[in-house]
């Protein structure tokens, strides 16, 4: 009876296409937004999952008996992916679905693709209620880091200046809602702290004095939202002279990186001066940017279909972003995961052992190492920027938090004073400093 | 060429099954839970449906072409009707479905079958979102009277009193969230009044210092929560003399008859006494029921049902409620549509025409006459219930509002002395009461 087993496993695999060098056809349905107004429509994204696709069919012969018939679909971030799905109920269902990126229109992708048992990756669908990957979102995995791995970093410093309090400041649209699920994250890992939040909706605007005023005895203030309101509250509060280490303050920004760093103060108004000083205490969290020597070719091909189809009014076209690495990675991680899958005498239609094969695995990416956990989701590296240079008004990046294996790493940039409490009654209780500034 | 017009309408009419008697075949997919445990489970309103199915066919020969197949599906209140659906794209689509009731199950069934074009009529997804039937809602239509209606008689009430301001107290299960939805309603109707929230949820239990502490000049509270939590709240308002007319309190329960009203207050333990007296103050909103004499005997046959299958554990399975009551209407209102969309050219799968015609439509249901409006959604009739005898601690309903006309109806049984407020500083802004005790 084992020599039978045996017997049968080898002839499963000795006929599967990846041994015997026969082809094997993949469906692949990506979702990504027409819409040229996102970080990850189609214009940018598609470009990647070409490039990784033609590298896999010339990558040493190893992944050549795969064709990927590769479908792109529209996302309008509502429900035109759901409702493309929904509709191939009838044996056209695909082997492989990448995308979408927005929250809620991933949800019901990915909810109906894990009931199919097809594998989804995605470089979005970033919020914490993904990580459930016991029934509903079970054939997900997620190529770029979740919000709540952004959120590591902020436990990490925590521990590392002993803080114990912070105010979470967000913007929400009540639509796309990436603020909103951004510290979300930060609010879930950070449950044993003491973290209150204060939420500007399109029903309560802006107000700094309210807001300044909320921050009452937090020690951190951690915001996430458009730049303008960023410099519109970092203003407030240089004038209220809450920027001189009273409250460390912070900002998220993951993806525009145009719109953090140097001159991220600056608009050419008579503010500037101000602004520029107020933001030496204004930190900001984003990702780690690697670069490797593959990396700068992959970039220089995905700047060129920017310019043939004139992208003119797009900001950050310059720079490969999270989504546009991401998309080209899904397609490697998901080709590794089924050449083992099929080795092992797994069909492509096994979603459920394809999706565990991707998970607890690092693998080299196109800009580096990409580490994804027990769980699908992807280790996060983020790096954190402060001003160095409060003349000049640049910043650089004084520290980094490797997600793999939970480092805090400092830079020689670093400076302990820039993150250290002063004044107020915080370090010093024996102190009572009743004055009416809060923080 | 508007003569050729006119006989192909003549010839598509007298070519369908409703006027040549031939059968017309349809599918039904009902979404219900078979877990007993649920107001609308399968045990308690698949035998109104059957009941329906039973009068229309002997309903005098109108309606005896139609041959329903009713098919019963599992609603498990996450997402089995939705994949039972999704699974069906193949020419398995049924014509018309029933249900689900629980809003994020229907939110999905329903987006899917109105991109499919069948029409879907639930006694549940009450939440004010379903309102919006521009896109993703279309072809739903709910026959029970929704949230939103319900909060109808709470701005007739304010208005009635000239009240201006709220506290809406609520429990947030973060799963079904009935709570949750139902004062949603009332937020999102009475944008134009100062409404505040305070929300009970696991991880903030109820603390009633520090809820009766944020009423603070509120001269309303709407609450709805579990009825141990009420009688939990009122027994520490009553302790701190809030029940005298300070302010008014109100509890919401829409569907659970036997868990308000006379005895109510009562547990026979030792605070059945004070809980008598606090009640004295405490309001009910809930829904107006009628009777008429087929509902009588639609009523008995109902309770047969539960007795064959033992519901034993079944506190209010003697009444009829709002969702077996709704089911049973659901179907009388399609075979009207239907029959008279079929009578004017249209097929069944025209679910647009058949949906259309079943809005801004009244008819006559088993307990009464049934309205929907111009959005399909059903208007409400609501009652107010109070203490009327505080010695013997029962209860009359006092005033009806009627969601047809916006009229609030005072009954006999009515005081206005109790529903004026008294005291404090709002009604006599001349005097400052600083006692410690809000409202």
């Amino acid at each position: 009876m084992p020599h039978l087993r045996t017997l049968c496993v080898y002839f499963l695999v000795a006929l599967s296409p990846v041994m015997t060098n026969t082809t094997e056809d993949l469906d692949v349905l990506v979702f990504l937004p027409q819409n040229n107004s996102y970080l990850f429509s189609y214009e940018r994204v598609a470009p990647a999952i070409r490039y990784a696709q033609k590298r896999l069919k010339a990558d040493g012969g190893r992944y050549s008996g795969f064709n990927f018939n590769i479908q792109f679909e529209n996302s309008d971030c509502l429900y035109d992916a759901f409702f493309t799905l929904a509709d191939r109920s009838c044996g056209q269902k695909p082997d492989l679905i990448l995308g979408p990126v927005c929250e809620y229109e991933a949800a019901a992708v990915v909810r109906l693709a894990s009931h199919w048992n097809i594998p989804v990756i995605s470089a979005g669908a970033l919020a914490t209620g993904f990580a459930n990957k016991n029934k509903e979102y079970s054939h997900l995995t997620r190529i770029a880091p979740p919000y709540v791995k952004m959120a590591e970093t902020f436990t990490a410093m925590f521990e590392h200046f002993s803080w114990k309090s912070a105010l979470l400041v967000f913007e929400d649209d009540r639509e796309q809602r990436n603020c909103y699920f951004t510290l979300e994250g930060v609010y879930h890992l950070m449950s044993n702290y003491n973290i209150e939040s204060y939420v500007l909706t399109d029903d309560k605007p802006l107000d700094t004095d309210e807001l300044l005023r909320s921050i009452n005895d937090m020690e951190v203030v951690i915001m996430c939202m458009g730049a303008e309101k960023i410099r519109e509250i970092m203003l407030a509060a240089h004038k209220r002279q809450m920027t001189t280490g009273k409250c460390i303050f912070f900002n998220v920004e993951l993806f525009n990186s145009s719109s953090y760093g140097n001159g991220s103060w600056k608009r050419g108004d008579e503010y500037d001066n101000d602004a520029r000083q107020a933001y030496a205490a204004l930190n900001t969290v984003t990702l780690l940017r690697t670069v490797k020597p593959e990396f700068e070719n992959f970039s220089l091909e995905m700047k060129m279909p920017f310019e043939k189809v004139g992208l003119h009014d797009c900001n950050d076209c310059e720079n490969v972003n999270m989504f546009v690495e991401g998309f080209h990675d899904a397609l490697l991680l998901y080709t590794i995961a089924l050449h083992e899958a099929m080795k092992n005498g797994y069909s492509k239609k096994n979603g459920t052992e394809i999706t565990s094969r991707m998970w607890n695995r690092t693998f080299e990416g196109i800009a580096g190492q990409v580490s994804i956990d027990a769980n699908g989701d992807r280790n996060g590296d983020f790096s954190l920027m402060t001003m160095i240079n409060v003349e000049a008004g640049t910043y650089e990046v004084v520290a980094n938090y490797f997600g793999v294996n939970g480092t805090f790493q400092l830079l020689p940039a670093f400076n302990t004073e820039h993150f250290t409490l002063k004044g107020g009654d915080k370090d010093h209780p024996e102190k009572t400093d009743k004055s009416d500034t809060p923080c």
